[in-house]
Parts: C-alpha cells; sequence; structure tokens
C-alpha cells in the first residue's frame, strides 16, 4: 500500500486547535500541507506559523490532494458548503476528526465514496488559529468508526498517519463512540455546568444575605477542579449535547440513578453504606485515567 | 492584648496536614509549639520534621499551653476522649479547625469555657505526619464561626494567629458556614463520585461487551478533573456527610433542580435555551475562583 500523504499533498479544512495541530507535526514530516481556512486574517497568521505550506481561503487550494483531514466546527461540518463538497478532489480519502461520530456518518458517507469518520481525543480549552501545538496527539487515542461503506484501504491511510502523529489508534462502532464520550465527555459539562448553578443558586435561596459572598469566598481548588469542564465553551457543549442528544439523554439517567443512590444512602442514614460506595467510587477511578 | 502564644507554648492535638503546617509556621517564627499524637510512631517522625519542639502521646505535654489547636479528624473530634479533656489547661484558648462547625459547637461549648471553633480552608488531598508544609494557609480564607458563648478575646487570639499564618480572616454564622461548605464542598464530591459511578454503570448497561473498555480508553482529562474530589478518601467525604448533613441534603436539592433545568432544555431540543445556560455558568465560574 503506498502512503498517499508521503508522496501527494494533504489537505486540512480549518485550522483551529485540531487542524493546526494537525498541520504542525505533518510540517514536521516533511509532507506538502495545504490549508483552507474561512477568513483571510486567519490566512496570514497561520502561514507565518507554519501549519500548512500552502493556505488559502479558496477551496482550489485543495486541487491534487490525496488526502483530506476535515478539521471544522461540528456545525459546518454537519452542514457542508457546496464550494467545499465541490473543491474536494473525487478520489480522495475524506476524514473528518469531530467529537461525535453517527450524524457525521450519516452527513457525509452519501457525499464522498471514500470517507473514514475519526475523533483525535486530544482537546484543550484553546481554540483558534493561534491553538494548534506540536505533538498534541502524542500518546492520545484516536478513534475510527469504520461502517459497512468505509474502504478500508482509505481507513489504512488515515491510521497510518495518526499512528506517524504518535497517536494510539482504536476502532469501534460509531454509536458505541457516540455512547461512550456522551458518558465521559459531554456528561460531564453538564453535571459540572449544574454544580455551578446549584452554588449560586443554594447561596440565593439561602436566608441570609452574606450567603453568596460566603459561598463565594469558601470555594476551593475542589470546587475549581469539578467545575472546569461546566465553565467551558458554551457553544461547544451545546452542540455535543444537541448532536449527540440521545445518548447524553441516556448518560443523564444513568446519572440520576447514580446520585439518587448517595442521596438514598444519605436519607437512610447509611453512613457504611455511603463510605463503601465512595471506596467504590475511588477505586473505579484510576481504570478512566 | 496580650498576644499569648509569643510568650507561652502553644498546644497542638493532632499533627497531620493541618496540624503538622501549623506546627511548621509557628516554629518558624519562634513558637513553642507542643504536639500531642496518637502513636509513639508519630512522636519521633514530628520530631525530625520539626512540626512542635515537644511532641508526645500524653496529653500531659499540654500543661502550661495558653492556646491549644484541635487539629483531629471530625469524627475523633465529636467524642474526645477524657484523657484529652482533663489535660486541656482550665483557661486556655481551645479552638478546633474543622471542616463542619455546628455539631463542633454543640460538642465542645459546653465542655470547655473558651472555645472558639474555625476552618482554615486549605485542604490538599495529603494526610498524616508527612503531610504537613510551610505557608500552606497564606492567602487562605480561616472562618471563624463565633455564637454568643465565644469570649471576643479568645477569638481575637486565634484570629491574629491565624493572620501570622498569612491567612485571610473571615467571620460568619456556624449555620451559613455549614450550608457554604455543603455547597462548595461536600456537594462536589458526591456530584463528582455519581459521575463514576454512571460512567462505570452507562457502559455495564450498554448492549455492546466492548464498552466498558472504551468508555476507560477515552476518558480524559476532563473527565480527570471532574471526578478528582468524587475520587477522594471515602471516610472523609462520609464524615462530611454525616456531620452536614441536614445542609448536604439541601445542597443535593438545589443540584437536582440545577441538573433538571439542562434535562428539560435537552428534552425540548431548546439549543438556544442551552446555550444560554451554558453561557450563565461560564459566567459564573470566575466569581467562586
Amino acid at each position: 500500500m503506498t502512503t498517499l500523504w508521503r508522496e501527494r499533498p494533504v489537505g486540512v479544512v480549518g485550522l483551529g486547535l485540531i487542524g493546526g495541530s494537525i498541520g504542525l507535526d505533518l510540517m514536521a514530516l516533511d509532507v506538502d500541507v495545504r490549508g483552507l481556512v474561512h477568513r483571510q486574517a486567519t490566512v496570514e497568521r497561520a502561514r507565518q506559523r507554519g501549519l500548512a505550506r500552502q493556505v488559502s481561503t479558496d477551496p482550489a487550494v485543495l486541487t491534487g490532494c490525496a488526502l483530506v483531514l476535515l478539521a471544522l466546527p461540528l456545525d459546518q461540518l454537519l452542514a457542508p458548503s457546496p464550494e467545499l463538497l465541490a473543491a474536494l478532489p473525487k478520489q480522495a480519502v475524506i476524514a473528518d476528526l469531530a467529537s461525535v461520530k453517527a450524524p457525521v456518518l450519516a452527513a457525509w458517507e452519501p457525499l464522498v465514496p471514500r470517507f473514514v469518520a475519526t475523533h483525535p481525543m486530544a482537546g484543550t480549552a484553546a481554540a483558534g488559529v493561534e491553538a494548534g501545538q506540536p505533538n498534541l496527539f502524542r500518546g492520545r487515542p484516536w478513534v475510527a468508526t469504520p461502517t459497512l461503506h468505509t474502504d478500508p484501504e482509505a481507513m489504512a491511510q488515515i491510521r497510518d498517519l495518526a499512528r506517524d502523529l504518535g497517536a494510539r489508534w482504536l476502532e469501534c462502532d460509531a454509536q458505541d463512540h457516540d455512547r461512550a464520550v456522551a458518558l465521559i465527555s459531554h456528561l460531564p459539562v453538564l453535571v459540572s455546568a449544574a454544580l455551578l448553578r446549584a452554588a449560586e443558586q443554594g447561596a440565593e435561596a439561602a436566608p441570609r444575605a452574606a450567603m453568596p459572598q460566603l459561598v463565594r469566598a469558601l470555594a476551593s481548588s475542589g470546587f475549581a477542579d469539578t467545575t472546569r469542564v461546566g465553565g467551558g465553551n458554551p457553544e461547544l457543549g451545546t452542540l455535543m449535547a444537541r448532536s449527540n442528544r440521545a445518548a447524553v439523554v441516556e448518560a443523564l439517567g444513568q446519572y440520576r440513578q447514580a446520585l439518587d443512590g448517595l442521596e438514598g444512602l444519605l436519607e437512610r442514614h447509611d453512613w457504611e453504606g455511603l463510605a463503601r460506595e465512595l471506596e467504590s467510587c475511588r477505586a473505579l477511578r484510576p481504570e478512566f485515567l
């Protein structure tokens, strides 16, 4: 099998955190990276940062690419522009990098013949053309969700590229992926945001006027940790919930059961039971890290 | 007013994270610190680490102390040993440092005449005789919860000591304190533990056998942050919930409302509403940090 991106240009659509980081790593491997961006201001900056060899707002920049990585925000990915679709080379391997997979497959598999749905799990809070960084994917999972329609050779191209960037390649069913990220990525955002709201409302509801101030003064590192993802990008959080709604609602149901369990122990004054449950949760955590 | 601990010995009962850190800081201020510990092995180590000038398992080490700080685990504090009570100098200022205040006041105010209930908010995950560190309290809140029975001069002694250790002194009602820590310290533990349980149960409940492994493989830094306090010391978590049960149950009620609100937005496909709510939560977070 020819390793396409060693010999022919690779297109990267969107040069934010994920696209920019891929660009940097591929450029370091001497790959001919072609970046397609939305705004002219981004073109200049992406060139300066060395995210791609050529950068343009004109989809024609993708001409001749054997492989195109779609590093677009989820909403743009789910409603691709006709200009982008027209510019994608007909036989190119096209891969997306978004954090929800079933809706992306539903949108893209009918549009292009060699589509590969993937999700490199290497998010940070950063975004935009300044966010890309070298070695972002090193040691991180890069999940692919092949279907019956996925061309195995196309997927192998993306797999080899992911591995060259240092990622750990995983394959699973798209629905399993979406359920998994609902539990470990989208649910935490809601759980964490609700804690911010509860702390604020609990303080407001208290009989003393000084409570809102007191609650804010006493919040410490534990509160900061637990509310970090809930205080993240609201558009991103909404897009995740919207595009993965069924799995997120299911995850919320699981969460409610877990919380009910803890609340029941408190209601029954079952302190041994609570200690056992907290011990069991503590033992679970290292399995996830 | 005489600053008692400048002239006479200060007793510290328990030389774990909080007691040991106080010992280190007071020793650095050339205070004559007397440490009372439970086990002989701790005596040697506490001496080696310089947590106190004298360390003993014999409560008589507190003889002559003008001021005694009770840095005991909450369960031991709520059921003090007769030996400890007998050894406390009759006119000494006695202060506790526990994270729940109303039950401590109920237990201790009838026992000693000059009791001051306080809570230095400087926890870390560390515990035991190795945990104490210099400057732990610098810039951190140190809350006092005076009652009608609190001797103002006794409280002023503790206040000056806390300030000499660099802490920010705050005074509030004990019930307000307990409500506040329920919201920003005890509730996060339960919210966070429930997330670990939900991720595990959600993965187990999924139709595919590979889900438990997949969910564990994909958990990232957001999941790690949100579950940090839920994976903490289970005995401590249980003690907090037990000793602050009413306020924690109230906080859980607030939390349930907040979560219901988010779930309702998902159920109604109200994505604008969800984006607004997440934006509002994001704006709240800096107020707490």
